[in-house]
């Protein structure tokens, strides 16, 4: 019985795919704040390399990659598609379960398909410096490997409780030379003020953004970068579902699910974009303690706690929720993002949350059955499957399941700890 | 330029090599200390499953492989063979370096080819339970998976010092339900014994064996596990190089030299082994804190510190050498095995010794060129690479160097924080 599904280095796709081209409706515009009219292209100049801007309002259906991106690609491209045999034995299921295994990468995640792009056209734009935000600290380790490698300076903003709780992360990153700071931290006003009025705080998602963004801004020959949300990061995810839909053809099968975990939509977007242009139904799933597709209200939203970013039309919990401290650091974010709000509404994505114990209780059965302990935050994807499958069981129905593990959980092993 | 170099699934070996059946002189056979005979298999058989001793014996030039450890092996292998392109340019180099990526396994390391045959061998002979030792603790996580998927109950005696700096690969056994005992403990006479007369006693990998052996030698339906060293074990090993060996057909290129760091030559011996056949030098990379084949002594040792194992004829630093705290945990191992150290002596195979911060410095540039952070323990085989690559610079010689990157180093943070 064949379990991995692997692609010749000269098979990994050479465009990425951007699902607004397919698109029966458009999806809302960015606002621009001060005065509620749609964002203009060159007001995001200021923030983000001009390419990336481009692609950000671009509906294009197929963006090329630069050769030099796809050359560093090659350092964990293409990824192995998986068969889980084991974890079907396990579970006793007709379904037919396959996962995408972008753990592989350097990092330990699917992040680096989008570092790589941001760093390489802020660098082909001059720029010297970047500024990001992470929160489990897999974007800001991804971000640090892609401006090792182009010799840009990196400045990394991390949330104040995983800066603490993982501190392998930030070496990690510094490793790779990036400087990264704990947010709120004493080198931005914005992070100055919150110290002061809130000195217990422990900082989010949304906070980090907007240190970022504040020293991007205010310095020269600087740009900030963005992990997820954003349209053009989804777009460069795109890398994954294109492979796995090349992969299910080697398996000689069709996906009826798409399942991945959802924070910010990035390997969320990445797994399920291309299938849903194939009519493919595709499942968020979601932490409970951050629930905004299934929960959230649908409207206009900062990014950041501070305003400092456009207005996303998106399903949001509101830009100052803070969500209580959950181990998947990378899925406490209060918005949906624009193109996956769209997408909710239209009705092509479910979305269901999940509780953190009924995660762990499914990574830890993955693991013992494949041998990979899952990211926490690719738990909730493997909770979502575990759920399938039995349904599938119940109704005796053989369905073929795709997940994203969009990460490893090697860096996160203290939070199993707790669980056990 | 292609860089990554990836068998089928089908293509992964179906046997293990093993080079005893090539060799023109004999090894020193395995001495029972209580009479200096020669040991007989069936006095290893209260210690190790019956296949493991037959293994352990035999001078079969080629040994099936199961066809259910193949079916696991299916979780991350083959792996990839990868042109450090990035590295070669650092270095300037006109050598073409190549290494085999034994990181991408789920313990991050090389060990899991061996543990799941150990445990399935063990598994099909009826044993209930499973002891071992764990130094860096990669020896100790693969048999922590391998027992987990085979149903089988496992102690790891883990050496005190990485006990306590490396809490993460204790929870990584855990989650794979295996004990994890530090050691010297006070579950076993010799380890309360060491607890009585040195209390400040940190652990060797000798002292973890004489505990693990201890504990299979007094409990029915239990053996005792070896991560390296032995003949068996380097046997299973071997599918590092004949998979190697294939790659590098692929690659159309034939290596002028091996490179592997040593602790006690698992995976030099795996990748070494199958290519010296075809008279290519191996190189052997140990750690100036225990460099037994370097500046050891040839003669007949015991493997453990208290002296229950059979002799062992080989390069060794003396079963009571305490090399100091180095960050490259799984190298601090006295004896350089009966294989490899007959090698050795014939002249297959040269030694380098390379001290802590050499290592650490060639580690870093090979995570900043290739994106990959290494264990600790192979930063010594890059280190060696470095070197070798520098002559050929000097010299304007192209060569081929492969080496084998045994694992990764992300359970390892720390050891690079102080490096740092």
């Amino acid at each position: 019985m064949r379990k991995k599904f692997i692609l010749e280095e000269s098979d990994v796709p050479k465009m990425w795919y951007n699902i607004k081209a397919d698109l029966a409706k458009s999806p809302d515009p960015l606002l621009n704040p001060s005065n509620n009219e749609p964002l203009k292209p060159e007001e995001m100049e200021a923030l983000f390399a001009k390419e990336l801007v481009r692609q950000e309002f671009s509906n294009d259906r197929w963006h090329e990659i630069p050769d030099e991106v796809l050359e560093l690609y090659k350092m964990y491209r293409p990824t192995p598609l998986v068969r889980a045999y084991s974890l079907e034995r396990e579970l006793d299921t007709p379904a037919k379960i396959f996962f995408k295994n972008e753990s592989v990468s350097p990092v330990g995640s699917h992040k680096l398909n989008t570092a790589i792009a941001q760093a390489y056209y802020n660098k082909q734009e001059g720029i010297k410096r970047i500024t990001t935000e992470t929160g489990a600290g897999q974007w800001g380790s991804a971000m640090s490997i892609a401006c090792s490698h182009f010799g840009l300076e990196l400045d990394v903003f991390m949330v104040r409780q995983s800066y603490d709780a993982k501190p392998y992360r930030k070496i990690l990153m510094n490793s790779y030379g990036a400087s990264v700071h704990s947010s709120p931290s004493q080198i931005t006003d914005y992070g100055r003020g919150l110290c002061a009025s809130s000195p217990e705080e422990r900082g989010s998602l949304g906070i980090a953004i907007s240190e970022a963004v504040e020293m991007a801004v205010k310095n020269s020959n600087t740009r900030y970068t963005l992990g997820s949300v954003l349209d053009h990061v989804l777009l460069h995810q795109s890398i994954i579902g294109l492979e796995a839909e090349k992969q299910m053809e080697m398996a000689g099968e069709r996906p009826d699910k798409i399942i991945a975990c959802f924070g910010g939509g990035s390997n969320f977007a990445g797994i399920a974009f291309p299938f849903i242009r194939h009519n493919i139904r595709a499942i968020a799933a979601e932490p409970a303690a951050c629930p905004k597709l299934t929960k959230g209200e649908y409207r206009y939203d900062f990014g950041d706690s501070a305003g400092l970013t456009p207005l996303i039309p998106m399903f949001t919990l509101g830009h100052d929720f803070s969500p209580e401290q959950i181990h998947a650091a990378g899925l406490r974010y209060h918005g949906g993002g624009r193109l996956v709000s769209h997408l909710k509404r239209e009705g092509f994505i479910d979305s269901v949350a999940i509780e953190q114990s009924e995660a762990f209780s499914a990574g830890l059965l993955f693991a013992r059955s494949e041998g990979i302990i899952p990211a926490p935050e690719s738990n909730h994807a493997i909770a979502a499957v575990v759920r399938e499958a039995l349904k599938a069981k119940e109704s005796g129905k053989s369905e073929v399941i795709l997940f994203n593990l969009s990460g490893h959980g090697l860096l996160d092993l203290s939070a199993y700890k707790e669980y056990l």
